[in-house]
């Protein structure tokens, strides 16, 4: 078929083959023989099988170089093709939307106050310790320099995607500790972002204006606030109207459709699209149908989302990290120092007790997409260079890495983690 | 977010929400109120937000054009973007794994034969029918004219995935016009394929090889048969092999990875995507995991397979259709006379009464996909113009409205449609 558009197909078409399929693999030895989340087995397989290792070497007949930067992809720091990229966003929006879905909402509201209190630790620190390793290592020329203050923006956000799949898969999502941390991790998230939309503004302008800084503030949270709190008040009517439906397969289509909507009305607000999707699922995870969408979520789920992880461990470019190995180090150990302290320390202010206090540190520990968004946006706008891109990608791989090896066991042991006895006590939990 | 990539994946979600959406709506009102199946409100829901109609107008914040040629998408005939396409063409995979899935395999076999006479008869009249009618109105010189051979080529291949979809949706999938139609639908989706390869090479090279074209046959049909006959021979090891994975998930991901690689090798061996997905369904349709990769399918299949359809329906450009207007309706008449002509009189010669002959006639009606594919490959070749391309589309838009119009009522009003007694009865059915 001599047609761009078929090639480009079917090479997409089979790069899909093999990612979910060596995914799942990877995936099933790592439960099985290492006894760690799968998660980690579909990054390694990124790694490998990525346009910086093994599949920027393989060529095969018609599909050409199996994974690799394709022409005409300029536009984008990604070296993977739109196609294969819009995959794994979808994948994303799908990933938040069901984790949305199994949060309890009544848990949620309640370790609402905890999370924020966290949260905000949990990107204050890693944002200064950020900066100050930039100005340290005379990569940056002081606090002000745009480059201190990516390479901040860059340590602030836990992976909400990570953090969300690795509870899954060892069960912990529901558990106090669970709940708080992807309350905080939504939370740091939405502060995430908002500080990048500031950053790049400074960036551009090379001004700083307090008015501003205010406006993107109050746009950003407001949306996000808003879009959660319409979700909930709606969510009995979204049921209803879609229990009324009698064409098969109408109420997952439609709801997933509205985790589109969700996504990209976030995204035009200025916020990640994940947290649109995570807002939906919010939103009707307490509703009659909650139930539906995930049982019949669930094979979607099984076998799109690996492809997301896949895609992020095939942005690992191991040249561009050596150059800078010492600084990413440093900066490696200390994402990790300020995420476990800056969100360990206000847990324990806010009802946990020790064990729990690290579980909920360790657990905000991965970062992930939003990481990897800064880093992306800084390279686009010329403020980053490969070296600073090639270390956020490798404290991001590190830190990912670590979270689900510390938090297995740290669960495992089981025990509880707050200071009070009985799951429902709401005591000393309102400190935010 | 200043990021090209993530603007492209904004858009493409907010499209998917949009198609989605709709597309339900409309087939919940086809189905509840115009009793037609879902797949014409699918279609229709394409026409009006198309890029050619509503969808090239409308325009929003930070999306831009709602539905619109995209720059840099000059590679392509084919007006959306590439990343929507793909979302289209992955759908088109798994609606014909799904219905490989479906199919009774042991009937399949037993139909063979005479779907392979019927497919013959129902290449054969349309392909003449069509250069004849090109000649006929001065569009093309003579017999011999590369486009004479395109406008055949166009006529030939009946749209395996709406015929699969109409078979669905009115639950006859399984009855044996179901299974004769379908198979006549793949195999002369794959002669399609093959006359569409012969004639590219034709109009490349405008000399006319006999060994050349013996040797794309012998390929194509080889690939096909093998591949069918492999899957089948492997289906048991596949399941066990499936049934061994612990991590959950993993049997519906990988058989989709698999359905995704027999969809790329059969492109790469020169067939369309969709014969190699219909082959792996089929080659797993017995097999003990059948059943369950039927039932986690479905929500994948309900809120994937009608952005496929709608997308379609986007392809169809009013203006382009205009000035041939008249052509185009004696083409669109010529392809419903020649299918169910073509088909139902061979239908009749290997043990179908009237009634039988005349579903499967009618059911061989919708040209789609492969018609299209054609089409697209005649524009980017520059054998056809927009014009032709236009009578293409509304000869493939006609044929496909019509189908289940009168097919729904000739089912509905019951009634054998075979001459032998017995659904078991195996005489007569030998003829291929």
């Amino acid at each position: 078929m001599e047609h761009g558009i078929t090639a480009v197909i079917t090479k997409l078409v089979f790069q899909l083959f093999i990612i979910i399929f060596l995914a799942k693999l990877a995936g099933e030895a790592c439960e099985r023989y290492l006894k760690q989340p799968s998660v980690l087995g579909e990054l390694g397989v990124g790694m490998v099988i990525g346009p910086y290792a093994l599949g920027g070497l393989i060529t095969l007949p018609m599909i050409g170089v199996l994974f690799g930067v394709p022409h005409g992809a300029e536009t984008s720091s990604i070296p993977v093709s739109i196609e294969l990229y819009a995959v794994a966003q979808i994948a994303a929006v799908i990933l938040l939307f069901v984790a949305g879905l199994e949060t309890d909402l009544k848990k949620f509201i309640r370790y609402a106050g905890p999370a924020a209190v966290i949260a905000i630790g949990g990107v204050v620190f890693p944002f200064l310790l950020g900066a100050w390793a930039a100005v340290l290592f005379g990569v940056a020329e002081s606090f002000k320099d745009p480059l201190a203050l990516f390479m901040g923006a860059i340590m602030t956000a836990t992976s909400v995607g990570i953090t969300a799949r690795v509870l899954t898969d060892i069960g912990k999502l529901d558990t106090p500790e669970g709940v708080t941390i992807l309350g905080a991790a939504v939370v740091d998230d939405v502060v995430g972002i908002l500080i990048l939309a500031i950053v790049v503004s400074m960036a551009h302008s090379g001004s700083f204006s307090l008015a501003k800084v205010g406006m993107i503030a109050v746009k950003a949270v407001g949306f996000w606030l808003g879009l959660t709190v319409i979700g909930i008040l709606l969510s009995k009517k979204i049921s209803k109207f879609l229990l009324g439906f009698k064409s098969s397969g109408a109420i997952v289509a439609i709801a997933l459709a509205l985790a589109f909507f969700a996504s990209a009305l976030a995204e035009m607000f200025g916020l990640a699209m994940i947290i649109g999707a995570y807002s939906m699922g919010l939103a009707l995870s307490n509703s009659p149908i909650a139930e539906t969408l995930e049982e019949k979520m669930a094979p979607v789920y099984h076998a799109l989302v690996p492809v997301f992880f896949v895609v992020m461990g095939m942005l690992v470019d191991f040249a561009a990290m050596r150059s800078l190995l010492t600084f990413g180090l440093v900066v490696s150990g200390l994402a990790i120092v300020s995420k476990v302290f800056g969100c360990g320390v206000p847990a324990m202010g806010v009802g946990f007790n020790t064990r729990g206090s690290f579980r909920v540190g360790i657990g905000m520990l991965p970062r992930g997409e939003v990481a990897l968004i800064v880093a992306g946006v800084g390279l686009t706008t010329g403020v980053i260079g490969t070296d600073i891109f090639g270390v956020s990608i490798m404290m991001t791989l590190i830190t990912t890495i670590m979270a689900p090896m510390i938090l297995v066991p740290l669960f495992s042991k089981g025990g509880e983690g707050r200071r009070r006895k009985g799951i429902g006590s709401n005591e000393g939990l309102t400190g935010g």
